[in-house]
């Protein structure tokens, strides 16, 4: 299904993976060529940038791969199956509805989009064509994530009661994004990946704070209303000299702990949920206890691999090209988190007032 | 000054302390007791308590101390000159108003009372008889809270920009009031303690989710909006099996974390705050070098003292009534705290609308 | 059996507990005093030490219990069953000798006694008189050291490979005794506990240094050849501003950490032991993950309450003097205790050879 | 100086870097390769190995660098100016000699060799020849550990008293060294580097453990006397699950703590060394407080930059060629440390009987 867009097959008899092609050289960009020539599934075939130079930087001085700052040959190149755009939010769009219409797959870097509308477009230009459109959440092609998303589906944490996630980064603030859109994109796609089925956010509320006087929030809090009365809460955070990745996840049955930045115990699953007897039936003893104690239940801290994300990643996109299906953080997905993204800044303007989402999960175009 | 409140002087040639009763034989009671006991400024003279097995299980097998299920008892002893309330809120106003009416000092545990009204009420009939009414905000007494405070008052963290506090609790659902009002007292004291003068809560912003169907908030967040932009932040929860306390405070010179639950190091004071340098200007190694960096500048935790903060806040109270000056968690503190409590849950009610504080701090009465 | 050495019953029909008396009040005097009281089993009838403001300082000013710096009227009260010696070692020898001459059980502060003669000679005495004789290993009767012998006796960790102990203390440098006496009775006294049947330390080693110049070891080294192949390592200091207490169990099937200063996970005991598989046979893929792995196998932490020590110990006291039986850390334990010790000494003297132990586990007298 | 080594330069006109062929594609090489190709100082020309699918897939599918097993090519080739080996540690004696007769630099991995006696040739054959040697002990070129010995240089930690050190690794017995030979040449590179002038290892006395059967040591612990009457302890160990690799640092002012799998602190410094005072002329009041407390004077934690340590080292590689000056850690540190390990074995057999180290640090050949 896939063949009329790799093109007639490489003359050589060993199978050559899918061409695929780098655009934008600047943070991320190396990190996708290492991961592509690193795949058995691709063949990296170019790596473009506005500044050919940039784009030689990211390949290296020994590489046997073309650099090139001109978009339309890479798109020319009949080889080239694939397209992954990692360049700013602002060019996503336009960067990727071209490669769509060169019958090309895709892979965004978050944010899908700068807008709910124009992440829609890209969605359905890829419907339309059949082609495979895929955001890089990368977050949720860790073993970390993809633990916390198989634990929630077999049901060991029981119903999903909240979610409490804090981001904070290293203050630099950015020029043309406030916190929100720089920095809550990763958690909202992580608990966008891990919901289990049926349930979705229906409404967020969002404060913030500027208190630098930097022209956008530095400083950003949502809070998502979730079908069934759960609640998610998002932190983050660009003032402080000190990172923090934590998200904490309640169930009725278990409580999850995910630090980020704690290699040695990334994922804490605590044994016990809330104790419901009511405090007055309970012994002044066991209530003394519990005050005194640091918790209750025992914990496990399952064993996860050390492996880097984006080759998972980059393996999910050749499966998805390859066996047709969408990948786990399709187009639509990314749509979801601009959703809730758009619907965040219209909060923040409201002073903090709930909006309810354009709600796109689970729902055909 | 408050002599005629002691009565006559002991006979004996030797100075008693004040003389005080505890009332409560609860939880929190038997803490009163060992540290009026432990202070030489006190002489503690009664424990009553309406059920007296209670009172005297409190003050244990060896003890000279009377136990008492009468109040009045306790009221009419002319060598009493405190009282301290360690009973449920919702009884804080009649008893509290009785023993000033008698004359007495008077310790409340927090909340100061169930409302703002009843919280004012007894403010001003402690002030109309010159008589101490004290708020026990026993986390002001810590070495922590005290360090932070002074930090703060020195200017070293420069101006405030967010506070973020997390205090998560062992799942004790309380049958009488939300999880705002049960946990969030103890942060909001602490905010109250340590800003600088001129700094106030203005409004404040409340969510809440129930997700077990309790019947009331067991996660809640507040927004606190304070004069000159900043921002604080509180996420207090019963639904976790695991403890959780930390508070966060960003200023512009550096960045401060507790973290009440790790003894070798509760306050770690990080060097730098935000760098406003715009990334556009930032050479893309110092970009790449803060993504993969986990923070940036040094770091100082201070040595503090393990000193039991009861100790500390029982001398203060003595300090108190001794020279007649009102104690830092004086009455009025209880009372602001009430405020946010009671603008909170208003804000509740209105799906997290921004509710404007009754603003007491500063102004007389 | 123990009726003759308590008297005549009392004369009140409600059954009084065993009559006991503390005997030193300095830094762990009043600890005993305050658990003593606390307990139901025991009734404090003296606290005794021979500066008698020391011994009143110990009780309090609310006490019933009478303070003395007359030893002789202790041993001389009938009601008196069991006397707790917490006085320097070097007194330990003549203080318990009397009292068990008088007939009364006895608890002795670790170390036993300044030397294994000394020792011996005490739990000669005792059994003799079938009197109790019982040495305050207090870490024995922590919730996590109790755990740790119970999860040894069950077999869930398989056989022991390897105990690793370290020990730093806050820079305090005793006058009379070196680091090894003053801190490795504590691991020692555990290591003693938690070993199942049938293993025992067969010779020591001892490494120490001086590097202040105070006369003494202030960095101490303990190696124990155990049966059956098995080693444990003790390292205590004094030489630092921070504490450390840290303790590392590796058996064939799991292997056990126990971190005492950290609350909220003071045990965690992690799945999988060695793999023995030669890394030639290994794949390289497997090498270079567990190369960049931080740990394979998941990892459990119990949840342990969080109860005092002292408590426990003096409950196993009463225990075992109403039961006529040894107590978990009797006489013959703390004299094990003192046999490595002094071996230790030996071993140092040596310059590090190893020093047979004089053997006394499972041995009779 | 070097020139003679380069042949001729380059015909292209821009300066091409050190001509350098890595040698042997196990688990080191691939990461020599990559940090090599980093380096603008160098031109990584061949990557050879016995077994040429191991060369080329050190390489990747990218490269413009040739693959070879043919180590006399790589040898005669008169652009190579460096040899890099990354083969085991039986093999380094032939293959640095090799290369140092054909005029070549040499980078050797740790251990610089088998055994002392060959290491000493290596020095020898280089330092006749005006060559570089340079042992990659890759832990000297973290932040880390240049932080730590530039602390130490400036006398900032005082006087060294005692360094304790602890590497567990995740269980991987190797076929053909014990844990020593193993692990310990990391944290002795490490000592070496850090020592300041004057300072030296005189004496080692090993003790070990073969729990499990292997055949060799699984469980190690050396202890080194060094000049002055410091004392350094290294515990090296296979048999756990969860890594440690921690080392503290105590000196006359300062103590330091370097955690290395804690990224956010990977090195604590603590203010105050211990109190000299004797506890009797401490007030009771002081005792307790260091009995309960958890460490005394403040804290601090540098801000480290996160850099790969093996690309500095290549740096140095580079300096040292083009400098013609001894790197940091050049032949005869690799050589203290084999005389280390060496006397470290005889130690083993001899039950832990310290042997003197030959003694190599600061004295000509």
């Amino acid at each position: 299904m896939t063949t009329d867009i790799h093109g007639a097959p490489a003359a050589s008899s060993e199978p050559a993976g899918l061409g695929v092609a780098v655009v934008g050289g600047g943070y991320w960009g190396p990190n996708l060529v290492r991961n592509f020539q690193a795949s058995e599934s691709f063949e990296l075939r170019w790596m473009c940038d506005l500044r050919i130079e940039r784009a030689q930087r990211a390949l290296g001085r020994y590489s046997t791969v073309t650099a090139t700052d001109d978009y339309a040959r890479v798109l020319a190149d009949p080889q080239v199956a694939a397209v992954a755009i990692a360049t700013p939010a602002a060019t996503h769009r336009d960067l990727a509805l071209a490669a769509l219409r060169a019958g090309k797959h895709v892979l965004v870097e978050k944010p899908l989009a700068a807008g709910y509308a124009e992440g829609r477009e890209l969605v359905e230009a890829a419907e339309e064509r059949g082609l495979i459109l895929m955001c890089d959440h990368t977050y949720c092609y860790t073993p970390a994530v993809t633990y916390i998303r198989d634990l929630i589906a077999s049901g060991e944490l029981g119903d999903l009661h909240f979610l409490d996630s804090v981001r904070i980064n290293l203050g630099l603030v950015q020029p043309d994004v406030d916190v929100l859109w720089d920095l809550a994109p990763h958690d909202l796609s992580i608990l966008d990946f891990i919901l289990p089925p049926g349930m979705a956010p229906l409404s967020v509320a969002a404060h913030g704070a500027d208190p630098i006087g930097a022209g956008r929030a530095c400083v950003g809090y949502l809070t998502l209303n979730l079908t069934g009365g759960a609640i998610a809460h998002f932190h983050v955070n660009w003032l402080s000299p000190s990172k923090v990745r934590t998200t904490m996840i309640g169930g009725s049955k278990r409580t999850l702990l995910w630090d980020d930045l704690n290699p040695t115990q990334r994922i804490a699953v605590f044994d016990r949920g809330v104790d419901l007897t009511p405090p007055a039936q309970l012994s002044e003893q066991t209530r003394r206890e519990m005050q005194i104690s640091y918790r209750s239940g025992d914990m496990v801290a399952p064993a996860l691999a050390e492996r880097e994300a984006l080759r998972t990643m980059v393996e999910a996109f050749a499966t998805a090209i390859n066996t047709g299906t969408p990948p786990p953080t399709d187009g639509r997905a990314g749509l979801r988190v601009v959703d809730i993204l758009e619907s965040a800044s219209r909060s923040l303007e409201l002073d903090g007032a709930p909006v309810a989402l354009q709600g796109t999960k689970g729902t055909s175009s």
